[in-house]
């Protein structure tokens, strides 16, 4: 087989049509409409095999995640999403392989109405995986990480830390229950949540590197500081009857790959967002609010100061 | 450094500013602005170090090139270049090399207007970088690859092959003439000529897989077949001093890396072409003529037909 053919076979074939792509895979460039009086969003990002999943992660696992973790700064955006592209290298073009990541993939890609617009397939010495997600924004409403102000809540949907949990229990070869696995292997982007925040949040950021960074990258941004209460950081009961609460806390603040959403909502603004989040089935929870002072307090339930051991996933 | 420090110090501060970005690199997605009645061309692709160039080419070559052969991909479609991303994998952060690198990359980006709007670097086992570059045209104005009809002509800018001779003799650790090199490691993308032939070319596609493959992608994508001359395909006196004809016209068929256009021009339009292409420093030759008879027919110069030996780059 040869890029063409895999092209064809997996991809090409696989993928939903829609209206606004004038020209898709197969010619030089893709050619796109943009609805009238929308802005365009984009993110990229790069999965290495071995760097950011392990080696013996299932081949559909890889195609759903690839495309998940680029779809969940989409929903930190608010934005619709709408096309994709992907750039695939790996050692060797084999079928089966192909065939369960292009499922992973387009399980995906369909449920959020995704088209596949273009991409290539080389071989590397290594599985890597690079997608760029474009979606929609009306103009000034885009979620950005630089609006937080004092006196605003701090929020998170679902819950923190499983993913690590999942790739700590699978590192030290211990069993790992099928939920906390789908947590690390199958993250659901927030996408719905995302574009509901538009009208109601201040600033919002997907987790990525752990709540710890990420929600340090809203407060520069934003120039401000903040509080988070720990024991209001949603837990699974995965996590909670895996691991004590201080190595749970940890996990949540620290390990990252859990994609969910924090974000900021003005205090006059939670009738609002009790409104726009019903309904919505990952849940969210008050953890805290931003405060003048710069940095990032953490509360233990006595009020005293928790300290960090590890301050979040390390790109380089 | 870690990658935020990267970021910074080597790429935001290099790249111009677009009055149309309204949020570039830092947030979780960028945020664009499309010029009203424009459509938008992307294109993708990765180049890695041992596969797509050779392990020791200088850093600032591959940071140039990286973003040529996408800029390519926006000139065979004609559309004007706005906005680049960049996805880095490299086994380690070398200050000069990074430095190098990105002088490269932006000397190519600054000069066509470009700005960088996002990305991620990683560490990874093997030098891998993916771009993706962004563009607009007018509707129905884009070149593609399906318009060719019988008794269109058939043109390429520039001279073939130079890419494939350079590589040709650095593996045999041979000298390389340094306007051969630069063939190589520095080739132009046709921006202009791509912009120039919008209304004219009735097809076109990049030369990145040698004329015969990229010329078949045209011919396959319009449902007709060709001739061409081959003593009309155009070779550089460099190109002449170092080897035989004949061996010149298999690197200009299939060593591909040239990144000069192929495209077709109704035979009327043949005064409309000179006017538009006047001045556009590449200069451009006929070299055969679109038929109705499926397959791609190479002529010698007594007429009989020319075997050709590799049919261009496999990809995989």
């Amino acid at each position: 087989m040869d890029e063409f053919d895999i092209i064809a076979k997996y991809f090409a074939s696989r993928t939903l049509t829609r209206s606004d792509v004038i020209i898709g895979s197969g010619d030089d460039c893709a050619i796109l409409d943009i609805p009238f009086q929308k802005q365009l969003a984009v993110s990229i990002d790069t999965l290495i095999s071995g760097v950011h999943f392990p080696v013996d992660t299932p081949a559909f696992d890889i195609g759903y995640k690839s495309l998940a973790v680029n779809l969940s700064d989409l929903a930190a955006t608010g934005a619709e999403p709408a096309w994709v592209t992907m750039s695939l290298s790996l050692p060797e073009a084999n079928s089966e392989w192909l065939d369960n990541f292009a499922k992973g993939f387009f399980k995906l890609a369909n449920q959020f109405n995704m088209q596949l617009i273009g991409g290539d397939i080389t071989r590397g010495p290594v599985l890597s995986i690079t997608i760029q997600v474009h979606g929609f924004v009306l103009p000034h409403k885009a979620l950005l990480r630089n609006g937080a102000q004092n006196g605003d809540f701090i929020f998170v949907t679902g819950t923190l830390g499983d993913a690590g949990l999942a790739l700590q229990l699978l590192k030290a070869k211990q069993s790992v229950p099928q939920d906390l696995l789908l947590r690390l292997n199958q993250p659901k982007p927030r996408v719905a949540a995302g574009i509901a925040l538009c009208d109601i949040a201040s600033s919002a950021i997907d987790i990525s590197d752990g709540l710890f960074a990420d929600l340090n990258h809203i407060l520069e941004s934003s120039h401000v500081g903040a509080s988070i209460e720990l024991q209001n950081i949603p837990l699974s009961t995965d996590m909670l009857k895996n691991i004590n609460f201080n190595d749970a806390i940890e996990l949540a603040l620290s390990a990252g790959d859990d994609y969910e959403l924090c974000f900021t909502v003005p205090a006059d603004r939670e009738e609002r967002l009790k409104k726009a989040l019903k309904g919505i089935d990952c849940g969210y929870k008050k953890i805290g609010v931003i405060e003048v002072q710069q940095g990032l307090r953490l509360i233990n339930k006595d009020g005293s100061l928790f300290n960090i051991k590890d301050k979040g996933y390390k790109h380089f």
